[in-house]
């Protein structure tokens, strides 16, 4: 039987954090031998939000790439391609484009949201107005099974089944399966400071990229309890990023030690700084592998590129399947 | 010296009329010698009004094809090309998107009334949308010089101008000329019924297509003057679509007789029957060398077609290029 495609992606704009390894690369990875695992670099998508930042961009594919390798994202198995190699995507789009509204895109909430944090209400990119339709493109293109998704990104897989659907119905056609949303555990990775997102934009980041003092550095920062002045005052655990990062982080047999941590904590029977301490153990202990394979990527970064490159030939060729059924379907075809 | 380029086209969804004729055809025969002439068969940006409807313009593409054939656009000579065979068309669309806005669209005037037309303000299809800066695309892909429009369509030579300009002021570069709008004279077409436009939907065009039995019909039926009851009613010459048609196909050795039969209306001193009559001859003998000429066209519409895909390679390569010089502006070039 033939592995179910999955399709995932990231804009490259910068580094990637923990905040997007225990969201999604962790589940990539896992994800990498039982399906057939298609994973884009979404630069076409990260340039219209940066048109006028194109080297940001252009460094960030590397950065990227650098941060799939060090997870443990496999090349040789998943397919790492970057979007701008693809070209049938924006073909597809346009085709698709028939079958989406413009009061659609205004109704997304990610839209909606991104809108007001860019201040675009007045003045609209078009390219970045289009991009959820852009993204229908992306998975269609591969006729992707399932889309592993947070709950927040689920507008992108409705879209996506609607205009399949849409598209199949008018013409009479097959060509689209109906992608599903694949919903992991939802993972909440605060920032340092102890916002709830982590991004770079807020400078609350920990990065798979840190250096070990860079990393202590950071942990020694993290929001804890900002009521709790001496170690003896009773301290809340609810809210305090150092201990939802031991959460995070702490492996199994680190799971008591951690529990006993928080029960200290609320005691008022714990420093701060010992928390922080062990935290800092526990995280690097976790993120030194990864930094050390990413300095691995980094020296090889030219042949990551090179894979993710094969990896667009490959996509290429199937996206070009998909155009051609298309036309057919459009009567559209010439020979 | 090279010559300059132009750019013109239409979107396939019908044959075409002696509104197209006099409004745009024979400017493009008179052009494509002193030009480079490019003629796109847009038949994208049909498919966007009329995606349900695929076989229509399917079909269209040979009506098109026949009646630029039969005006006398000499397919060895003017590049003739089917929009959807020229896939660079929608690569380009794309990156110009990030240099529109949702804004520019809506405040489009052709956008505002093909809005209200098509009923679209509650639900506006995507693909509808975005057509005005697809047509951007069209014009920059081939770097124009200059497009031969009436004055309704200047906003889309001012967009493409605009988007022109951003795009090589963002990165530095002169990839993409303004373009500037060659305005003809403007020629009014009105249809038999005297409405001011001749179209599909309205059911008043005259066809290049006509036979001449459907000709003299169609001639007989045309709207005069709706107060003149008897030949020796004093009639008017204004709106009166006989002598606005006497206008636009006598030749030069007909003017004076044009200018005798519209005296005599005026003084009620003309049936309509014998300015009709001679109405039909005059157009008649016009339009007779058309209808050979396209019949001519239908017997080689294949040809005619293959001529088209030619065309459509070529200008694929021209289109190719700027995608190159696109890519290598915005940093995502990849070797």
């Amino acid at each position: 039987m033939e592995k179910k495609r999955i399709l995932t992606g990231d804009r490259p704009t910068g580094r990637m954090h923990i905040g997007h390894l225990k969201g999604t690369l962790e589940n990539r990875v896992k994800l990498q031998d039982e399906y057939d695992s298609f994973i884009e670099v979404a630069n076409i998508q990260a340039l219209a939000d940066n048109f006028n930042n194109p080297s940001k961009v252009r460094e960030s594919i590397y950065e990227v790439l650098c941060d799939y390798y060090a997870v443990g994202i496999d090349f040789d198995k998943s397919h790492v391609f970057i979007q701008s190699e693809v070209p049938e995507i924006n073909e597809i789009f346009i085709y698709l484009a028939n079958f989406a509204t413009v009061q659609q895109i205004q109704h997304n909430p990610t839209i909606k949201t991104e809108m007001a944090q860019n201040k675009f209400e007045i003045s609209t990119p078009l390219g970045f107005f289009l991009y959820p339709i852009h993204q229908v493109a992306d998975i269609l293109c591969v006729n992707a099974d399932l889309v592993p998704v947070g709950k927040d990104q689920a507008p992108m897989v409705e879209d996506s089944r609607l205009i399949a659907r849409k598209f199949n119905s008018t013409y009479g056609v097959k060509i689209f399966n109906e992608p599903e949303a694949l919903y992991g555990v939802k993972v909440n990775v605060p920032g340092i400071d102890g916002n709830e997102k982590m991004g770079k934009s807020l400078n609350n980041g920990i990065y798979l990229a840190d250096s070990e003092e860079e990393l202590r550095t950071k942990v020694f920062k993290v929001y804890t309890d900002p009521n709790r002045i001496h170690a003896t005052d009773p301290g809340k655990v609810e809210g305090n990023v150092a201990f939802a990062y031991l959460d995070l982080f702490a492996n199994d047999s680190q799971k008591d030690e951690v529990e006993e941590m928080k029960k200290r904590y609320r005691e008022g029977n714990i420093k701060d700084v010992e928390v922080k301490e062990r935290l800092f153990e526990i995280m690097n202990a976790y993120l030194s592998p990864v930094r050390e394979r990413r300095k691995e990527g980094e020296s090889i970064k030219d042949e990551l590129l090179k894979k993710a490159l094969r990896g667009s030939r490959e996509i290429s060729e199937i996206a070009k399947e998909t155009v051609k059924k298309m036309k057919k379907a459009m009567l559209i075809e010439f020979k």
